[in-house]
């Protein structure tokens, strides 16, 4: 038992210096990253791909898409005009920065604005992988229901924003907008909780300007830094 | 890397073993076991629920609950009527056979016809893990997406039975219900697909009759090799 206990330690410190080195290499080309969790299914890729059809214009960006399997989400992605590399992950619960390491390669950082990172759809084990971004974002969707803040919060706890997808469902649903706020809030007192409907647009542009808002924090942060 | 590797081995053969000691466990007490897997929010406990009510009287069941945190779901189910037995895992991703075996303490196993067993809300770490069930069960949404089976292919591989829960919300998403079935059948050609709301109880006889077809066949086979 020692000697698993010793194991997972060195492997745990290996994830940590790579995803320092991430870190590093995303703060010198100034790219703000930002590291999307969720279920599977409550809309991490359709927020990519409307974030893309709205922001192409202003922001350079680019995504990097983890799965189990298929391409599917690296071509809606492209397809939404920003390039785009697809993980597959075999049967891999979640991102790792040596993946994460291997994907950069294809892009040139420096001539990049944003980097969405979108993990593979778990709500437990990407929260204990850090992969380097500047801040996590957690999405919800109102079908789920209203208690998975307190069911998962390890995900919750570790994140920067919260965004809770499928307002357009919440009528047909049993969900309480109340009681998941009161979830979420119990977690992280002041954590950002932005209600949309990527279907709809509804709310779409509280979460675009939090994208423009965040950025510009972390470039601030990073020329401060340089002085 | 080799030490790592022969780790992993002894780990997952300590895990099989345990299963396996389940397995008996489960065919000596003749109580048939349906361990339920979904993405978190797809409807595995309101599944629950909805069975317990409608077969109270009809067949002895219990069932357990895996959550990282809450007892929310095992008051769920003992307010739906039959005895539950909640397991949270901390962190871990899915349920382990040697939490079920500490859990069944709890039971009279002989006394049961049926036991669910909910994992932890998660597509893609508790298909790796057997835990003696005799049946596993996948439950999908609607608004999910049709393509889950595509990208978490390995827990629909691992199903013997396929619930697809809130088609009440058809008509709300874009899913495909030929294309979900499409992506099954190519993994599993001869799986069945239900297709229900536990909501409206549309669909629900079906699985019921699932449940009951499948337990009469695992009592068939266990008098069959008692012989």
């Amino acid at each position: 038992m020692a000697k698993r206990i010793r194991l997972a330690k060195r492997v745990v410190a290996q994830s940590d210096r790579l995803a320092k080195d991430l870190s590093d290499r995303f703060n010198e080309a100034g790219v703000f990253v930002a590291n999307l969790m969720s279920s599977p299914g409550a809309g991490k890729t359709t927020l990519l791909e409307e974030t893309a059809r709205r922001l192409k214009g202003e922001l350079r960006m680019a995504a990097i898409e983890g799965d189990l399997a298929t391409d599917r989400d690296a071509r809606r992605i492209e397809t939404a005009g920003i390039p785009c590399r697809q993980i597959n992950t075999g049967g891999g619960c979640h991102l790792s920065a040596r993946q994460i390491l291997d994907a950069i390669q294809d892009f040139d950082l420096a001539a990049l604005d944003v980097l969405f990172i979108e993990n593979v759809g778990n709500l437990v084990c990407p929260a204990e992988f850090d992969l380097g971004e500047h801040r996590r974002v957690v999405v919800s969707s109102t079908p789920e229901g209203d208690d998975k803040p307190v069911k998962y919060p390890i995900a919750f706890h570790h994140a920067d924003c919260v965004v809770l997808n499928k307002m357009d469902l919440l009528a047909a649903t049993n969900f309480s907008v109340e009681a998941y706020r009161r979830f979420v809030r119990g977690l992280k007192p002041r954590i950002p909780i932005l209600e949309l409907s990527c279907r709809t647009g509804e709310g779409m542009e509280a979460w675009l300007d939090w994208v423009r808002d965040e950025r510009r924090a972390v470039a601030r942060k990073a020329v401060k830094s340089a002085r």
